[in-house]
Parts: C-alpha cells; structure tokens; sequence
C-alpha cells in the first residue's frame, strides 16, 4: 500500500476582508510584533489593514521592517530579540517568501531567549504563534513548515524546518497581491509553479498532495499563460494566489527536488530571484523524471495543458528573463552544493552527481 | 474573491505497518483506553496491532468495546467515565464510524470530570487526544472533527462538532479493511462517495476542499463500479481506503447536505444503514443543485466518469438493496427533523420544505 504522511495545521482563510473580519485575533495575546519588507506590505495596504485590526483590538504591536530578500539568519536573530525586548506574543508577518520566512525564525527566536543564532538550525522547542499574510503569489511559506535562511557562514541558504513553524492562520486576500509587478508576478508566479512540478514527481508525493498539486498545476500553468499574453485580471491574480498556496501545501510533505536544489547557488552568488532560478532546471528535472513515471509525466503536462515538456521550457522563457551565464568551474562547484541539500533524492528518479553536472554545463555554461 | 475557511490538524499516515512502526505513541503518555465496537477490531487484526503496539511502548491500556452501530450518547457517557476511572491519557479508536465518532466522544467525557451527559451538545474545552484506526471505507471519521452521536431523548443523531476533535493521527492500513464483508463495503463506499458528492456542491466548497473531493469522486465511483462487478482486489480497498479519507477530509469544511439530512431518519426509525440511507437522495440532491451550479455538476460526472446524474442512481442501486418505503406521515415527520440539521442549507442550492417533502414521496411512498 501506498506510503503517505500528511499533515498541515495552518488554518487558511480567504476572500475579501478575511483579515480585517478576523476577530480571533484576540485569542493570540495581548502584544504583536509585526514582520515585513521595507516596501509591499506597505503599498500592498496589508500593512495597514494589520494595523487597524491590532488597534481595533487592543493589541499593542511593533514594526520589524528590516527584512530584504533572501533574509539573513543574522536580521532574524536581531528581529528574535526585538520580539522579546518588547514582549511579543505573537508574530504577524506581511509579505512574500522572504519576510514570511523571516517572520518564522524570529517567531523561533522570539520564544527562545537564550538560543544563538546558528542553534536555530540544529532544533528546537519553542516557537511564538506566527500569522501569515502573502503579497506574493509564489512562496506558499504561509502554509509550509519551512523558513528558509542566509547564512553567509555556510555559503548558501538552509532550510529550517519544524510543524510548530506553519503558521496559524494564512490569509489570502487578493487585494494584497494588486500592487504587485508584473515582474514580480511572473517570477513568484514561476516558483509556485515549480512547487507544485517538482512536489507532483518528488518520491513523498502521496494521494493527498497530488490532488494538491493537480489544482495547482492547473492554476499556475493557464496563469502564466496568461501572464504571457499580458492578460492581467483579478481572476489571474486569485487563481495565481490559490495556486500558491496549494503549491506551498504541497512542498510542505514532498520538499522540493533539484530544480530547487540547483537553483539556490544562482541566487546565491548572482542574485537570481528565487523563481527564476528554479526555471532555469525544471523542463530539465520533468524529463529527468520521466523514466521513472512515465504516466505521471503524461498526466503532468495534461493537467499544464501542455502538449510536451518543452512547451514547459518556452512558456517559462516568455516570462522571466533567464540570461545567466556561468563558467566551468561555477559548474562544479554548485553541483557540490546541491548535493549539500537534500533536493535530489527528493525526486521520484536521483540523480548522479555527473548528471547534475551536466545539465549544469548543458544549461548554463558560457559558450 | 471565493470564501474559504480551510483547515485540517490530523495527520495522516498510510502504508503497510503505518500503525505498527508508529513509535512516537510513547508521546501520548502511559495510559490508554482503546475504544472499538464488538467485531471489526478484532477480526480485521487492527486491534491486535494496536495492543502490540502499546505492550512493546510500555503504555497500559484497557478495552471499552461496547460501540454498537449508531453510538448511542449514554454509551459514551460510560466510556468516559471508563477512560477517567483508568486514567486514561489518551483514545485509541478502532472501527468504522461508530466507534471512531464513540472514541471522540469518550475523549470529551474522559477529559471532563464534572460534565453532564447532554453537555456535550453545548460545547466543551478539554478532549483527550484521539488515535483513530479505520476498519471501514466509508466514515472519513479519522479525519473529521465530528461525532454523530444517537440520542434516544432527542429521537435523533445530533453531531457534535469541535476542532479538538481531529484526532491526532489517522492510520491507514488497507489490511483492516480486507474482513469487511462485501455488503459493508458496498454500504461504506458509498457514504464515502456521498460525502465527496455533498461536499463537492455544498455551498462551503472551496479551492481546496475541492482539490480533495475530485480526487475522492474518482476513487469512490470507480470502486463502486468494480463493487458493482465484484472485482475485489487490494488495490480496489486502497482505492476506497483512500476516497474514504478524501472524502472526510472534504465534509470537515463542508459539511454534508441534503442526502444526509433526509438519510438520518431512515437510519433512526428503520435502522437503514447510514451509507445506504444517503444513497436514496443522493442523485435526486446532484439533480436539484444543477440548477444553481450547473458547470461544478457536469465537472462531478466528469470526475465520476458518468454521463448522466441516472447513470449515478443506477450505480447506488446496483451495489445496495435500496427497498425501503415510508407512508405518507413519515413524508411529513421526516421532512420537520430535516430542518433540524443544518444539512439542507449547506447546499449550493437551498431547498424549501415543500421540496423536501416532495422528495421523500416520490423517492419512498409506498404506493
């Protein structure tokens, strides 16, 4: 019989007004602290929604705005003893992958006085109630388990994770995702895309997650389609924020594989955002997988709409920029990386070093 | 933007000797009543599992295995106090329906010293945590936050709904479920399919409840056509084992609708059983949403593979008797305790009283 092991304890709220509508809020404490980026939790007015229903309830909060992308262990330890100078009981946090992971490791730290900054990787106990409010379309963070962290001692982004990091409640309102970039759309949009690919054929996907996973794929697949053609609507932002989460629900049991895993040094060293980053490998990671699950590829392209992969590969072209190049030796140092991470095995077919070497150079590798 | 209001705290586990190699039970604490009815634990091998599973963690544990079909309150009231006489840390459920929504039930009282019988109608905080063993294809109780519970004093089943009621893990094992005779099946997988049916148009469905109950329609009505046939075979039960789970999974945020509600007084007054009494409304209930959602009814036979709301009808008859037949005052009496329930208002399309009534005569008058 099938193996699974699901679970997800965030309680996920949408529609119009969830957020401000969410009177529970109460049963949290008395005092907040609120997590976000210096720019789209303002614009987006999640921030100010926050605010009103702090103030509406009584509860008195502080601002940690501190956090940029790809947020350093560093700024989430100072954010940890902001939380507790002021005596936070819980934390709300405002914005994409980076502020709402952000917001996880200072709910750690927050609730962990005498805890040093790397400890967080290694285990704990304690963390504070964490609330979660995307403005992006593509982390599913606000369901996930999962802060993901630079830590420039290591060289490179970890993963923490921990059941006591899914956040409480995730609120999804679309209103939120308006102020977005079309930029920003197209590249978050692409990384929730490839939460759900790489979670469909990732060796944990069980019956729960793929169900999960195909009304993701389906979200996402036609969304960027669109995005492609400059179709920009409500409908596409709400169909794009519930692809993400259900994209988010699904790495939270399978992980991510080595589209993820191979992505992570192109952002570290270059600074590729994070969903372009993935692109760059996942048409290549659904062929790779595909002589292990034919008929899960099949259905995987039928539930994109996609008649092969290579229409994957195009699509992703159309709306991200994907120009980076790399050297040789760029090559093998990053395939040593990946395989620092777990990503590979995740995979419904892993992959040998030498193959991931030479998709590297197959892909990346300046001519 | 849609409404959704999504959450799910059980954690599902699945798999050959899921339950046996869960050796974090010793998280649970050291004393355990295992709540089962008269036969199916014992016969499946569930309940010898459980018992090796507990010797081998070093927990003691007593067996209340009074459960009857349609768990009567009074019976629970006795395993509470069974459960708190022993000191009881936490349930052990094992069974279908009956006694996964018995051991619910027992964890309330267990956990409540003071409370009176009939409180548990009204609300309670404290419940012990549940372990839930399914031995049926039909409840999606280890996956629910309810427990239908018969009330003699009330002449109805009322459900008792509490987010503590989630039991903390549901184990998966198809081989409990290989004793279930032929009928059974029939009777469960076809609760499993109105649950997914009902809540695939009840007016609560969301993104995700739906991700989960399409893949529950596939499953279930698939079985049941194998049923139909009598191509038993393990993968058939995995199949229903798992539409089973989607399916509750889908009714914890949905509830069910209209099929239910009318099924409840065929269950009461004629001891119908539960699977088959929803099995007479419910292609009558796809019949009467498609009006309000009619794109969401043709997707349903889509998923089901049928060309027509008949084509259901006639598969529910095939796989169970269905001979019941009322007089007209029972028309009349019924259709008052169907408003009792929430059940009809759940419904994408909410029926009138004189449409109810109408339903229970041309669907069980006798002529």
């Amino acid at each position: 019989m099938g193996k699974m092991d699901y679970a997800n304890s965030t309680r996920i709220l949408s529609g119009n007004s969830c957020l401000q509508d969410f009177q529970e809020i109460k049963d949290y404490g008395k005092k907040c602290l609120i997590v976000t980026g210096r720019h789209s939790a303002k614009v987006s007015g999640a921030l100010d929604d926050v605010i009103m229903l702090l103030e509406k309830s009584q509860i008195a909060y502080e601002i940690f705005d501190k956090i940029g992308t790809n947020p350093l262990l560093n700024t989430c330890f100072e954010g940890g003893k902001r939380a507790r100078a002021f005596g936070a009981e819980f934390i709300v946090g405002i914005g994409g992958g980076s502020p709402l992971d952000a917001a996880k490791a200072i709910a750690v730290f927050g609730a962990n006085k005498d805890m040093k900054k790397m400890e967080i990787l290694s285990g704990f106990q304690n963390v504070l109630p964490i609330l979660a409010v995307p403005t992006t379309v593509g982390t599913g963070s606000e369901v996930t388990q999962y802060a993901i962290l630079t830590v420039p001692e290591l060289e490179t982004k970890k993963s923490v994770a921990h059941p006591a990091l899914f956040p409480k409640i995730a609120f999804l309102d679309v209103r939120y995702i308006k102020s977005l970039p079309d930029h920003q759309l197209a590249l978050t949009a692409a990384d929730a895309f490839s939460h759900a690919v790489e979670g469909y054929l990732s060796a944990k996907a069980s019956i729960v997650s793929d169900a999960l996973a195909e009304a993701a794929l389906i979200r996402c697949a036609d969304g960027m389609r669109k995005l492609a053609c400059h179709q920009k609507s409500p409908e596409l932002l709400e169909q794009l924020l519930y692809g993400s989460t259900l994209g988010g629900m699904v790495i939270a049991r399978t992980g991510t594989c080595f589209a993820h895993g191979m992505g992570y040094s192109l952002t570290y060293y270059y600074g590729v955002p994070h969903g372009e980053a993935n692109a760059y490998f996942l048409a290549e990671f659904v062929k790779q997988m595909k002589p292990a699950i034919p008929q899960k590829v099949e259905k995987l392209l039928l539930m994109c709409n996609m008649e092969n992969i290579e229409e994957m590969d195009k699509l992703l072209h159309l709306i991200l920029p994907m120009k980076q190049k790399i050297n040789e030796k760029e090559c093998r140092d990053y395939t040593g990386k990946v395989f620092e991470t777990h990503n590979v095995e995740n995979g419904a077919r892993i992959l040998k070093k030498q193959e991931i070497y030479d998709i590297y150079c197959k892909l990346l590798l300046a001519k």
